[in-house]
């Protein structure tokens, strides 16, 4: 991982030590993180140390209204310093992140303490809301996520056959799990809620013969995927509707819902169940690929307010509200966590490759706003933080279903 | 099947014709059940048919006690004639079942009947009761398990590699499958919650080389377990404590508990679940594999008062209750529903087959008893009225269990 980059806002000309309630609010953020064996260089040059044992990273204060910051809005002080370059971590972030973040130690209190600061507070999510949260982070630009995806443009969790696979074969492994999951058979019909650029339903339609209708708010997305369907011959098998998984109608014989929970709202699992109900036929089966906690945690507030405007993250218990009311049967469940630590890594590797051309396109906070959001994605995956679980449902009835896992 | 046996208890002699108020009684019976299409035939010889379209059935009703009983008791007046021989059905008993219980069709509105009677009253589970409600039914005698278990006296649900699979492969390939899910390790130190015969205990030391502590609260089967250790020169390996899953103590490698969480009762899944948390080292893994509902649904009334007393078969999500609050990742979910309805089909089959013997050991009551319990699991398993999870989970952070399901 490079250096970290100099700040894109010169620091002010502060050379004045810090006052006596500046070092108490610095030991207080401190604490409040769980004491993490740190070195802090503040703007005059003077270096603290905090935690014990040997220090695991430096952090630079660059300017005195940091700490300012952290008393006004903590839960998002860190994350906008670090972006506006007020705050820099040295060394390799994600490596930084991890060691002062480990759970058991002292980084699940830093992480509790953030998240009790902001709490569980409703999100709004009607069709028009999620289409501008939507707009906000997939509308950046194909030729941005072009810049540090794989080939196919696929911006959820990789399948590693093996932890060397490179990232395009494990997305392909992905998308290939996922139909094999749903033991697709030709001529089917699969609906897609939330399809990225096409990648899953383009595959489906390709290697395994079914017909697919895939719906996405995300206009730039959508006019990648339909660029895709007709160079690849498949425009009459895959039709992508520029709309919201609520205009899904008809009757299907599987749904496939792969990244799109997350954007959903607690509020809605219940409809979101009764849709999906109503959607499949007698040996209907369907998949919910998403991200959550092993126990129910309020988004991060930094990812939630600067990345991901609305986005919630259900544990597994909470995410079968989507499944229980409407008597889906569970049929098999994986959790693919280390894939998704595996798949940041080399998100985060590729993205620092193309930084430069990034922050052409963009500007350095942009950069560091990024880094920090796949750098932290990575650490919360690595420290279990974060889950990533693959849910497979049939009728509770069910007879067509394989009856092993032979086929997988 | 074999035909239905007659009653041990011979009608009275009740010859006169059904009043109006019976008709009534058995006409909102009928009704209460869906309206499934029957003949029933009345003590005096009268058929009356019920539903419309094809008889899937005959009920006979030797006394006209039984519709008193369906006012009285409703929840357990079928299953109680049945037993007595007050109330017969004529050919095989779980092809008549599937038929009238058929989900979606007239059975669903039966069992939400019946259940509805019921409603969700909490059962004491304390130790002592929890000993009681096991008594009654696993200490019925090992010679009657004997009778229609396979070979190593396995009394749960087992997996068929294919439909074909005898009862005794599958349930070794079930104890098999259990052990690469929990990816054991030579040298390791297992705890197993509920151990029935000790047939996991000894398949685990045996073929992965580990330390087992298996409890069990049923001396009966307790017992069997150590001549088995004994007889397999296993003692060693294998200590079978005839005490409560609550009495577990230390720390282990695996937690592994195969159809007990039916008999902890959820006010105590909290507390279980704080008994795993406290039992695993860091790199803790552990199985629970249960009966469950796609919702909660009331145990079937019969069930709970005849056959097992205190008995809930939750939800998957009720039964993340027992890992959420510790933190504990769900790492892989199967269900194998249709293999406990197969697995059932055997066992019921052979009990017929041992039918005489059973009835000269108790009576007929208690054969017709157990062949109820039987049919009526077997078709609530077919139907997806009820199904069977195996729920594998690691700590939040685990970086130790295999990478992919290759090993499985």
């Amino acid at each position: 991982m490079p250096e970290d980059r100099p700040p894109a806002r010169p620091p002010h000309g502060q050379t004045s030590p810090p006052a006596w309630w500046e070092r108490r609010i610095l030991r207080a953020v401190l604490a409040g993180m769980g004491s993490p064996p740190v070195t802090v260089v503040l703007w005059n040059g003077e270096e603290l140390r905090a935690g014990s044992g040997e220090p695991v990273g430096r952090v630079r204060l660059r300017e005195r209204s940091v700490l300012r910051d952290f008393v006004r809005s903590p839960e998002v002080a860190f994350g906008d310093a670090y972006c506006d370059g007020r705050l820099e971590v040295e060394g390799d972030l994600a490596g930084f992140l991890i060691r002062t973040f480990r759970p058991g130690r002292h980084g699940a209190a830093w992480l509790r303490a953030l998240n009790r600061v902001l709490g569980g507070r409703p999100h709004p999510h009607g069709a028009r809301r999620s289409r501008d949260n939507v707009h906000h982070h997939y509308d950046l630009g194909n030729e941005f996520y072009a810049m540090w995806l794989d080939e196919r443009m696929v911006y959820t969790c990789a399948y590693f056959p093996t932890p060397e696979a490179t990232l395009e074969e494990a997305q392909l492994a992905k998308l290939d799990l996922v139909c094999r999951k749903l033991a697709l058979r030709p001529g089917e019909r699969v609906v897609e809620a939330g399809c990225g650029w096409g990648s899953l339903a383009l595959h489906m339609a390709e290697h395994y013969g079914v017909r697919v209708r895939a719906f996405n708010v995300s206009s730039e997305q959508i006019r990648h995927a339909r660029e895709q369907a007709r160079e690849r011959g498949l425009e009459k098998q895959v039709e992508f509707v520029e709309d919201d998984y609520r205009s899904i109608t008809g009757t299907w014989d599987a749904f496939v819902s792969v990244g799109m929970l997350e954007h959903v709202g607690r509020a809605h699992y219940r409809a979101l169940g009764q849709l999906i109900d109503r959607s499949l036929g007698p040996d209907g089966r369907g998949l919910l690929h998403f991200i959550g906690h092993t126990r129910p945690t309020p988004t991060s507030p930094w990812l939630e307010r600067r990345i991901f405007p609305g986005a919630y993250m259900p544990s597994l218990r909470e995410a079968l509200a989507v499944l229980e009311p409407r008597a889906l049967a569970v049929a098999d469940v994986e959790n693919l966590r280390r894939h998704y630590a595996l798949t940041l890594r080399h998100w985060l590797g590729r993205f620092e490759r193309a930084a430069d051309r990034v922050e052409a396109m963009y500007d350095a906070r942009f950069v560091r706003m990024w880094r920090l959001y796949l750098a932290s994605s990575l650490v919360s995956f690595e420290s279990g933080s974060t889950q990533l679980w693959q849910v497979l449902f049939t009728r509770s009835a069910d007879t067509a279903h394989p009856w092993t896992r032979a086929h997988l």
